[in-house]
């Protein structure tokens, strides 16, 4: 299956598409109201009306708990000059972080050192505690593809990483959630990132340290995971951070993020200056 | 005011003590969903039936985010062996790790160096981005107790805090939760922690290095904050860890936590052992 959230003139939808590459309706608002429901699994027999020319929007609007693994690809961890991990590094996001797969990523002047993660990240389609790693496999609904954006001023301030990586809408998720069922990253999915067409990482997750069922089976040690929650799973060497001399994103640099049978993330970085006043940042994206 | 959310044969429901010492009703299920409504703040004028003998339970069931900062009191940075911070360190609970002010912790076997952390928790009132701390202040709807129960093993496994920080039900909070008119952390609140009736940690939260208006106005630079969400304000020295040697929580161990004007946690640890089965811990607090 391949889902995703559709932007509407009135709203939104969740949606799928079918064999004759047209999306259809799904009758849930969104993907995070799809997974909540118990029915997500039979998506295909729901496929209601079709949705032309879709426009999609972040397919998890509302995740529960979005938990992202660092330093989960061998090379990115040498480039950050550190060693191979016993346990994965967890930290957190909140849904208020995340925003849609073609959304501007607005940062404030005053917040340098911007940098860019490409990542995949996995769905959950069910509750989950303390799994082993095939009960954990099975709980996984889907694939999708993230850009971990990192303030690496803000991150660096402290030694826990958060407020570096939780600004409001800096997280780009979508465009669509593929099933497990119709990807496996263990055997080998090529993801990349792009600046301004440019090359910067590129990588392939069958070479992730801890792999998709294993960070889920790790997290569910310690935490309830429930349908609709995001885990982030690091990201391949070739961040900005990790240059001579260090590279960051700046006022109308388009990062797009890739990752093969998933597609791709578009995003123009927006650095507002303080003769450029932003609106108020409420409601959610 | 003073809030709770009282447990009842079927169900909760959100309450608020009068002048005359008795509870009673308030029409929101829960102090997350008082909150979450516009009237909050006109409580008293919504009070309805007297609530005999409350039972009180997780005052907020429900928050969009936990968010913590680890080193604000000089005298624990001083045992932890670090430095006063330029910044506040943060990091996160999720509401799945949040249980009542007089629930069991209940850890596995496996799960060594449990540690306590008492502390003030701020309460958000409302919708809050790129606050001064003026308008800080002001958003804050009142403040709670919390202890920050702490997995020392896992919490040093990496170099972020989560994992040590959000086992499922093992941060107490409450009793209830008094409203910012009526008390001023800034002024000084005796805090304390004992286990079994004997002082391990006393502090007073006038020697916050962030307080509670400012730790707000921070985080709001960069996330979100709404109405219902905790902010918890770091714990004074005296924890576990600190000593000579390290001194752990046991089985059967009473915590009690007290902040002045404010009331008490009391809860129990349980430890797990591989011939005692864990029911699986499904639903929320």
């Amino acid at each position: 299956m391949r889902l995703a959230t559709a932007t509407l003139p009135d709203g939104t939808t969740s949606a799928i598409v079918e064999i004759d590459g047209r999306w259809r309706r799904l009758p849930y608002s969104d993907l995070s109201a799809a997974l909540g429901s118990l029915y997500w699994r039979d998506a295909p027999a729901q496929a209601g009306a079709i949705v032309e020319s879709p426009i999609f929007g972040n397919p998890l609007p509302l995740p529960g708990k979005v938990i992202c693994c660092g330093q989960n690809y061998v090379d990115h961890i040498r480039e950050m000059g550190r060693t191979p991990p016993k346990y994965p590094t967890l930290f957190t996001k909140f849904a208020d972080t995340l925003c849609g797969p073609d959304d501007d990523i607005v940062i404030h002047e005053s917040e340098s050192s911007v940098d860019w993660e490409a990542e995949l990240a996995v769905v959950i389609g069910s509750t989950l505690s303390r799994a082993n790693e095939s009960d954990a496999a099975a709980a996984i609904a889907g694939y999708t593809i993230a850009n971990d954006i990192s303030l690496r001023d803000w991150q660096n301030r402290t030694t826990e990483w958060l407020q570096g990586k939780a600004f409001d809408r800096t997280t780009p998720v979508g465009p669509i959630i593929v099933s497990a069922d119709a990807v496996d990253p263990a055997a080998g999915l090529e993801i990349s990132c792009h600046v301004n067409g440019e090359l910067r990482q590129r990588g392939n997750t069958a070479g992730l340290v801890f792999s998709a069922s294993t960070l889920v089976s790790y997290i569910s040690s310690f935490v309830t995971l429930r349908a609709g929650d995001l885990v982030l799973t690091g990201t391949p060497s070739g961040v900005g951070a990790g240059m001579t001399p260090p590279r960051f994103l700046k006022d109308g640099d388009i990062v797009t993020t890739t990752i093969e049978s998933i597609g791709s993330l578009n995003n123009r970085v927006r650095i507002h200056t303080a003769s450029d006043p932003v609106s108020t940042q409420e409601g959610r994206p």
